[in-house]
């Protein structure tokens, strides 16, 4: 197959006006982390198959910006005609663009495919050489890429009320509710998980994320759903009709943007709904008298540079969606969803844990979960039957699937032995993944979809003999996990604040990681879900952690060509019952809900002090405790040993 | 004597415009944290001693802000015509004004005792109900002051090399050079600790702080002196001349402010001076010619408004000042004085216990620092002799003052019994100050000037029985103390990240602190400098730490009415050797260079670590060595038994 960087400098130079740059985000319409098929337009230009990167094309240089999850894996894919850019370490793309290129330059861009946010960043980056961001008026990617993969119909669901725990007509009330307080007449909402929460329904149009390519538009007085027809329902049709919701055409967003800009956006009626016996537009109406002016609400950070420029700039409210901190606030249907969730999906990490001990001691010889061999490990190697990283992986999926709710994964499973355990977003391939090996650590990073909650979950085993070395990384990013699921922290305190807790230890030994420590997770929903997150990156400064969040707690720890090593559990936010409140603040604490044994063969007891393993002790305990119900004799008495209590005499 | 609250009011009234509102800040003209006392306007107008608070005076009301650390004094101290602001809780002077007071409304200030950074952020709040910042011509609040203290003139002295560490013209090679990476043509420093440290020179200006009232001018080829001829002796005369600095009137540095932005400001010739055979001028006179336009240097949060209105406001480079960050990393000299001058400060610290240890048994039966009394303390009260705590912290300066090279106190010696502790800056009257009570916690907050080096240091004692409750909160805040002592952290790490090490023991049991963790501290200079600290507050986030900086940790906790407790020393930033050094970034750890015993009967062990044990035991073993060359033997006697190592059998 032709490069498409040459068609591509082809189209830049053919272009009028001739391009000197190109940007080829990995983002699609909606600014998503996981897109369809068609919509990676970055991994087809580049080869670079990561969840996060951007690719920038000019006439004699080709590079790709990755964070530091990627850098490894980037090395790898990328071909010798791209140079990788380290976000971190090296210039960003405006900035880049801006020192790099001349003055006056053209940068073209899909309007769709940027964030106003993102554009107007790179606008002012631009001005001090007078270098101009064309919008495109068609992707060029589109244009080189024959085989794009089709649009595929996949119908929409309705999300339970059981489940979903709040009714879209609450919902609506809340949004609307947030729009009077901030004299705004409508929202645009472009984020697919916000769709889809908002509405109370799920799809299928993004492979791990239960989404609908479609957009939401929010007035005081009416609800609009943009989505291709084909998927719709005659059931899903009089879903939305009885919650005051019109379906329009996916197509017809950017008209009806400019008409909602216009004050001209009217709905064909459908609403004024009683539900309950309670008149849900009655507050809206008369309250829709004080907002004077036609301001719009849009979230920066994911509405399309595309949508933005319909809208007049002044007319514009620039805040984060308050759905993103709706959304991330779970309620108790979908907190009970979660817990059950987790349940399960521990159950099924133990059953592949049982299933691959087995496989290991009989296919490579090896001392299994609970022994170290004497002296080095001794291999048996089988010619013919081998443990691919990639078959392990689905019969990881096989147990999962046999649960009940079971919907699918949730991210591309990480099954990675040895030096591919260090490439933090390592994803294998039938053709190129490794087989285990009773010699190297493995690391398991995987999540499913269940209908009422969404999983993830990493945990690090090593069926031989682990080194000294290896024992203490595991061991110190144990403490980190464990400081940071033991913390206790009053109200108004971010995840930025709270990352140190899980590096400390590695700190003491000269080792980091170079990701977040934790993210939000959906309800049936995104994996990855803000606003809030665990990190030392900037914007986790922005948003306090509250009671009813969920984040994840992952530290890790990687040594390139060597080595992984991630523990991650799910947490919950909860209010702490501490014996006093300074400050009358309120303190929250946190629940984990993820189920699973730590491998004690890879601790380091000296390095463990006697709260930590009592930390261990009572977290078996209880995983043996909630997961029994799901075992079976053999799986019963493996669990019980891994969960067995450490002594703490073994603690000197 | 009448309250200056109603001549001022008449003031307002008559001045030309009528004064809606006139902003009192605590600065003075260098925006110093302490001031001289003919410079305490604030606390002449509002009767508050505290030293950070603000006042603001209209018509009808008369407001003071202050921040957590003196909520409790200030509601003490402020009479019933005056409202307290909490800063953190209550909105801001300028969100007041620009929410409470009528549209147009002039607010008058001072304006040399506003910083411009402050000043354009009251006008950018003021702009949305066209209020306006008014400068006023003379400080009303002198005009009614009938009793304003003179100035008094206190001789400038040389602070040696062999102490500095570097020469003056290092010092202005070094800033030079920062001068031109910048494209500046010169700096206008307006701190006072900056000219003292820049010059090599110390003063008597301002009570606790051994600078002068100055300014400095530097350019690319000049350096100015601005300060009152009469403290200028003949050896500081030649002293500067040899150094190429040319003195000028204190009164004349808004003329030469002006002078120096329309490019005419010329020194008589005192320049381009050999030292050590290096022309210290050479590297900058060629690069001079680089600098195109006539950029100066100010630092906006020092720069006083009056100066910043001489220079145009295009040619102003507003950064913070290079000299800040030159300053905060101390060379070996000064870390070498710092190490030394703590151990004679702890060395008069545990004379001074010891004392107070006999005058308690004496004066009031108490069981003494080392024992607990056989159910409640029993007391023997004599009417004729007490201990007040003004007095036994002038007994504390005795000591200091007979060690070498002692130069007087570097801030007002926090001495106070039970609730005054819970008052976090508390300062002990003579004529209301309590006196020391055998059932109560004794917290002592205290430091010195010495020439090599300005100390820090906090101890909370009780002796007789402390509650369980009081031993708990000690013990939680020296576990944040030690958690604060023992971190590890790569380069690039700021205080921002570290504070939430000492806070998280007491957030587990719902308790905090409103004040932040730590504050870097000068060498013979300022018991506060910037520009790093260790604190929850936003521009903590803006310097990491680094190598051969120092700081403070102390952590606290305070109960409103009851108890204070705190435990302070200073640390110096030094290169960890970590096993490892991921990421290639170098790590970073402290070292405690302050040197006085814990309390080892306030302490609960049970809820001590292992690992904490050894810390304070492995402190008590340093202590007792580096001190005792200073002990008689009834005070190494004391010293043994104070620092006798706690058994790790005693914790379960």
């Amino acid at each position: 197959m032709a490069d498409p960087l040459d068609a591509l400098r082809a189209l830049m130079t053919s272009h009028s006006p001739p391009l000197d740059a190109l940007v080829v985000p990995s983002e699609d319409n909606h600014q998503s982390e996981y897109v369809s098929e068609r919509d990676k337009r970055r991994q087809f230009v580049s080869g670079f198959t990561g969840s996060a990167g951007l690719a920038l094309i000019t006439m004699s240089e080709a590079l790709l910006w990755t964070d530091g999850r990627y850098f490894l894996q980037a090395t790898q894919q990328l071909s010798n005609r791209w140079k990788l850019m380290r976000i971190g370490e090296d210039p960003g793309v405006e900035t880049w663009i801006a020192d790099n290129l001349p003055s006056a330059a053209v940068v073209g861009i899909d309007p769709w495919c940027v964030s106003v946010e993102t554009a107007q960043r790179y606008e002012h980056a631009f001005a001090k050489n007078k270098q101009k961001l064309f919008q495109l008026s068609t992707n060029l990617v589109d244009e080189v890429w024959k085989d794009r993969p089709p649009v595929e119909i996949r119908p929409v669901s309705i999300h339970p009320l059981e489940v979903a725990g709040h009714s879209v007509a609450e919902k609506l009330e809340d949004l609307r509710e947030k729009l009077l307080q901030e004299k705004t007449n409508g929202i645009v909402i472009t984020t697919l998980d916000e769709v889809a929460w908002l509405y109370n329904v799920r799809g299928n149009d993004v492979a791990y994320c239960p989404v609908i390519h479609a957009y939401a538009i929010v007035t005081l007085q009416s609800a609009f759903f943009y989505v291709d027809k084909r998927k719709v329902s005659t059931e899903i049709q009089a879903y939305m009709t009885e919650n005051g919701i019109e379906i329009k055409d996916y197509g017809s967003v950017d008209l009806d943007v400019s008409l909602l800009g216009s004050g001209k956006l009217k709905s064909n009626g459908a609403h004024g709904v009683e539900e309950n016996g309670k008149d849900v537009t009655g507050p809206v109406e008369n309250a829709a008298e004080e907002t004077k002016n036609n301001r719009i609400w849009i979230d920066p950070n994911s509405c399309s540079l595309a949508l933005y420029s319909k809208l007049a700039a002044d007319q514009v409210f620039m805040q984060p969606s308050p759905l993103a901190l709706a959304k991330a606030v779970k309620n108790h249907a979908e907190l009970d969803g979660l817990r059950k969730a987790h349940i399960r999906d521990g159950a099924a990490v133990v059953q592949y844990l049982v299933w691959l001990d087995n496989q290991m001691q009989e296919i490579y010889g090896a001392a299994g979960y609970f022994n170290e061999p004497d002296g080095s490990n001794t291999r048996k190697h089988s010619n013919s039957v081998k443990l691919p990283e990639v078959s392990v992986s689905n019969k990881l999926e096989g147990f999962r699937a046999k649960q009940e709710h079971f919907r699918g994964l949730s991210f591309p499973t990480i099954s990675s032995v040895g030096p591919n355990a260090a490439v933090i977003h390592y994803s294998p391939e039938p053709s190129t993944c490794s087989e285990l090996d009773a010699d190297k650590i493995y690391l398991f990073d995987s999540g499913a979809q269940y209908l009422d909650g969404t999983t993830d979950i990493t945990r690090t085993v090593h069926f031989g003999k682990p080194s000294a070395h290896e024992k203490s990384c595991y061991t110190a990013v144990l403490k980190g996990h464990i400081a940071l699921d033991t913390a206790i922290f009053p109200n108004g305190t971010t995840g930025h604040a709270l990352d140190i807790l899980a590096r400390t230890p590695l700190w003491k030994n000269g080792l980091d990681y170079r990701h977040g420590t934790g993210h939000g997770i959906g309800s049936y929903l995104n994996v990855h879900e803000g606003p809030h997150l665990i990190s030392f990156k900037p914007h986790a400064r922005n948003v306090p952690l509250q009671s009813s969040m969920t984040v994840t707690d992952e530290p890790g720890y990687y040594e390139d060509g060597s080595f992984g090593i991630r523990l991650e559990n799910v947490l919950i936010v909860n209010e702490a019952n501490t014996k006093f409140n300074f400050g009358e603040k309120g303190y929250l604490e946190f629940e984990h809900i993820t189920w699973a044994p730590y491998q004690k063969k890879l601790m380091d007891l000296t390095l463990l002090n006697v709260d930590e393993i009592k930390w261990v002790n009572s977290y078996h305990a209880e995983c043996r405790k909630v997961l029994a119900p799901y075992m079976n004799e053999q799986e019963m008495e493996w669990l019980q040993k891994a969960t067995e209590p450490i002594s703490v005499k073994e603690v000197s």
